[in-house]
């Protein structure tokens, strides 16, 4: 009811402030006999955490995940994965400034405003540091997708008004993670980080977009009312700090079309009956028909400026916000992993969920 | 599980097919001793209703709603509210055309594929007629909202290429449904509605898109972390038929901006505490602020076209598909009401929960 | 919350009050290409319904059950099953003797306190009518499980100081409804009889017992922390009207037992693992093991009796309660079918959650 | 789904096993304010602890909880409260003796059947290790509960044929926690606590039962159909290892009672309207009517004996399982704050459920 918990039968469960002891999360729901590739699980945390590049922020997080139920022999029991990653240094800072001042656009006011006893420490439960989290039971999810041959590609593909336009076969995503940026296409990759670095340099932040392939969905995944399959990966992304829009297949561009542009007719092909073309992003009536499934998510810039900005305390007095600490210049490099892990843990929820509607 | 259940306190659980006997559903967690103006709830559902104008399919139904239960002397009493609609003539027509075949980007392929015994009358399940109990559903919730002074207004804001691009208050809502389009500028709703009948005569369909702006939401609704409530708006707004995307506040505009134009600043006015800007679309860390919460949704244009087109048979087999029969050209006039009432069913269900965030 | 949806993948949702329009409910998550057999699901029905026999109320109900969603072709669908009953006669009668004051025993009370805006007619949503929604989703519940072999035997053990005490196997089942109190045994069920409608004639009533046996159970259901079979089955037993205890296995004789006697060895036998003997009743670790599954519900008499008490009006006047009407004057002959109809619903529940422990 | 989470709104997640790192839950859905008692929190948690006395094991285990997120300045924050209990020595033991065996009783069998891969050290899972936690999250809800003046009172009631009948009022439960075996009068303490020791003599073990009261329960709590008051009830006692059945008010002497014996008629008193007797044991309709909710939990002897008994390997061969290793010779001294745990779970999911059914 407190809105910690995702997914009906694979569900996570999170806890944790970015200044307490340790985050962590109780999966719940993951099937026996799944083995665990921990190295696997490591590096997708690892794409997340700060300090990886010149492009994030220079904070230093191990984020070591510790496992602490659930698994028997490196395989899953069906018992609930408790799982936690310490917090570092959670105690040296000093958040006086902050404490009674409302950062704009930050969760400051809301939280206040909504509960009153607020940890103000580094955002608290606000914090992005929760998603870390997500990306450890995604990684599980994309361990049992793997096992059906779903594959995930997510990228960055816009920073402030650079885009990657290219269709998903002229890409190469073995690349996505060779640039900092993780963008497949390295030449818009570079000027991307360009941008990146001038808008840091400007003490500023920026905007950016992700897009995410699904390839091999097997189909019948979704349900066909409330819990439609594009609408459950909308609100996972809605759920990403920072994100402002969702799209899926022909997204805002379907507006502008004419049903006999948009329908998708269906072939016979050797591989079985096929659409001739894709506006649908793979999923139709809510259910995916096992054409590629791709979705594009809008983020804004961090609220996290370099640059001293008006506002107001806690008693309603005019004050000012000091630009300082380390942050990064734009989000969406790192919010790639949290991208696929939050799709991963939607079509897995999805794939178990499907194996209940046949006797 | 079957994804038949909107909502986690005000619960809303629907049935019926578009050619069985009856839709309905059961509202249960509605407050004890909301007053219901039956005449609200049914104008609400008239609005969604077939048949109503020129632009909208001329297939007649009344669409009657009958309470059940959980109304004693015109109040809510806390049991679960029943409710049906009677479906008419479901038995008179002839589906052979379609009984064995997929229509382009219908659910026909994937409803065959996941469940084998497909209603296939009508769109069974898939069809748009299910909205007519969020509609009964949304309006309930309108009610109890508007004890709160809430206001919602949804307007049309696009069909095709043209768009309403004036500032909220620029706009009279007082005007929405004075006009078939339901669009509160006349005369971007006659250029609207042109386009509609030029389409409808081409036996084609157009996309649009649904604007929704809500005033005075109380401050603190949403949860933290998956449950924010953009996320849960644009999960309901993509479990409508034909929506492809949901963008909130400066959605799909935010991946261009810098921090420093995006941010909203906090200022004390005699209002209390507000933002000088309202990029973040009136929610915070997903949780309301007060401000104006707007948002977007996209529609695609119609499936059921009047023109034939190629297709393949349940034996998969070449084959084509005949455009006939009675729809709209247009989707986001009806829609209006349905965009209104899941996002009644959103804030109503957060409303309650935030009121046991506190002892 | 408001605790009308009972299981969590095979999901019955109920409505109605005893003197509305109608009462019914939505069958949420019953798997596709069930072939439904209306004549059981009727007879099932039947068993529960008023005026039956001499030993039960003369109200006259028909209590037929319209289906009026999900099925096609007399098969399940996959999407929600709604059904309703009519009510009938619930306008004519007089209730202005109840409408103010509290009858012992009853939920009047109770639920003026919670809800205010109570429906006083005939007990409204406490009146144990509701429970013919559970017979209906119960008796497709019972389909399903006669598929995989699964027997469920429910009988009247006890009405007042008669008991019967026979070990299973020592008893015909097929003799159950043989009589009008549902006992196999039809001696003990003439004394049973014999005293029910002798309490009757005093104007009292008198409370009793039902055993439920569970054959043929597969191995595994369950889940092993909160939601242990005997947990469900106990929450479920309990949500009957008139219900005061639930024990299975050695019950309320485990406190007096030693380990060493009640410890169900395991044999190896041409049947596979058996335990040799069964105080465990068929569920171990909150599983169930393949032995026979075995427990009891007690009854107390119905509060509603045929002599004047003493009550209190709603205002704290002290009064009296007249008694009239037709009531039952012992609960269980007719609650042995919502016994089975519940311990149905709980198996196939389970049955499908064991579906998703495994990749 | 796979059954670890407890509650609607404040809601107890739990995962661990007893061999495992640790054990540990997160409860999501406190109210924010909460001031933490951590003292009271621990000595709920050392009177669940084994080693304590005589009576129980002499495993010795510190049972420290460490809490990880959700509390700011010693209160709670609203945000999700995550807690960990580590394991001690849970590497050391042999297991091998038990590895391939299936003790009797025991959750072996099922586990095995179940998932495959069970950790088959100290039984894992299904230990009552994991009722640790529930007892952590039970005295949160404590101390929610005497914010509103509601006293939960569980004492053992009988062990083996050794019964306290006296009533509620002449006992002084002052007293329960002044003797080993945690039953309020001294006297029959004695005995209880000389027949375990007896029977611990004898290799061993048996059973007893618990009785719980609930003084100055709030009018109102528990909903009217499927999620009655004493049907949470119920399932939260039965969900407990050992139990075996569960009684409320009059309970199993209900059968033999007449209607105009057990009736509770009201009465106009001082403090209001009141019930003259309580065979209701609190609860009317499945709602508390402010009078003494009281119930009684029985449970079996423990399944760890200190004798051999017969027994089949996981290969299917007969074996025998030799008794040895440290346990209890009876379940319920330890158990009584696990009661009052559960107990208090179910009361305060329901005190909050009740804020939300007005408007």
């Amino acid at each position: 009811m407190a809105g910690n918990t995702f997914g009906r039968i694979f569900q996570l469960t999170t806890f944790g402030e970015s200044h307490g002891m340790a985050i962590g999360g109780i999966i719940d729901g993951c099937p026996v006999g799944l083995k665990l590739d921990f190295d696997f699980i490591q590096k997708e945390l690892d794409r997340r955490r700060p300090g990886q590049s010149k492009l994030t922020t220079q904070r230093k997080e191990s984020d070591r995940v510790e496992f602490l139920s659930g698994i028997f022999k490196g395989e899953t029991t069906g018992t609930p994965i408790g799982f936690q990653i310490q917090n570092e240094d959670q105690k040296s800072k000093d958040y006086s400034h902050i404490q009674d001042k409302f950062r704009p656009s930050h969760a400051d006011f809301t939280y206040e405003k909504k509960y009153g006893n607020r940890d103000y420490r580094g955002g608290g439960r606000s914090s992005a540091r929760e998603t870390a989290c997500r990306v450890v039971a995604g990684s599980i999810a994309q361990l049992i997708l793997q096992q059906h041959g779903v594959e995930i590609y997510s990228y960055v593909q816009q920073v402030g008004n650079i885009t990657l336009l290219n269709e998903f076969n002229e890409m190469d995503f073995s690349q996505t993670f060779e640039n900092e940026v993780r963008c497949p296409d390295a030449a818009i990759a570079k000027k991307m980080s360009d941008l990146i670095l001038e808008v840091k340099k400007e003490g500023d932040t920026v905007g950016g977009a992700i897009q995410t392939l699904v390839k091999n969905c097997p189909v019948g995944l979704g349900e066909p009312v409330f819990d439609k399959l594009h609408a459950d990966l909308g609100k996972a992304m809605l759920s990403i700090n920072a994100v402002k829009g969702f799209e899926y297949g022909s997204g805002f561009c379907a507006p502008e079309m004419r049903g006999s542009q948009h329908n998708d007719e269906f072939e016979k092909t050797d591989d079985g009956i096929r659409t001739k073309t894709n506006f649908s992003g793979g999923i139709q009536g809510g259910i995916s028909n096992g054409e590629d499934i791709y979705f594009r998510t809008a983020f804004k810039p961090i609220a996290t400026i370099m640059r001293n900005q008006a506002s107001v305390t806690k008693q309603g007095e005019a004050t000012e916000i000091e630009g300082k600490g380390r942050h990064d210049a734009c989000v969406v490099p790192r919010a790639v992993p949290i991208v696929t892990a939050m799709t991963a843990l939607v079509l897995v929820d999805h794939l178990l969920r499907s194996k209940i509607s046949k006797i």
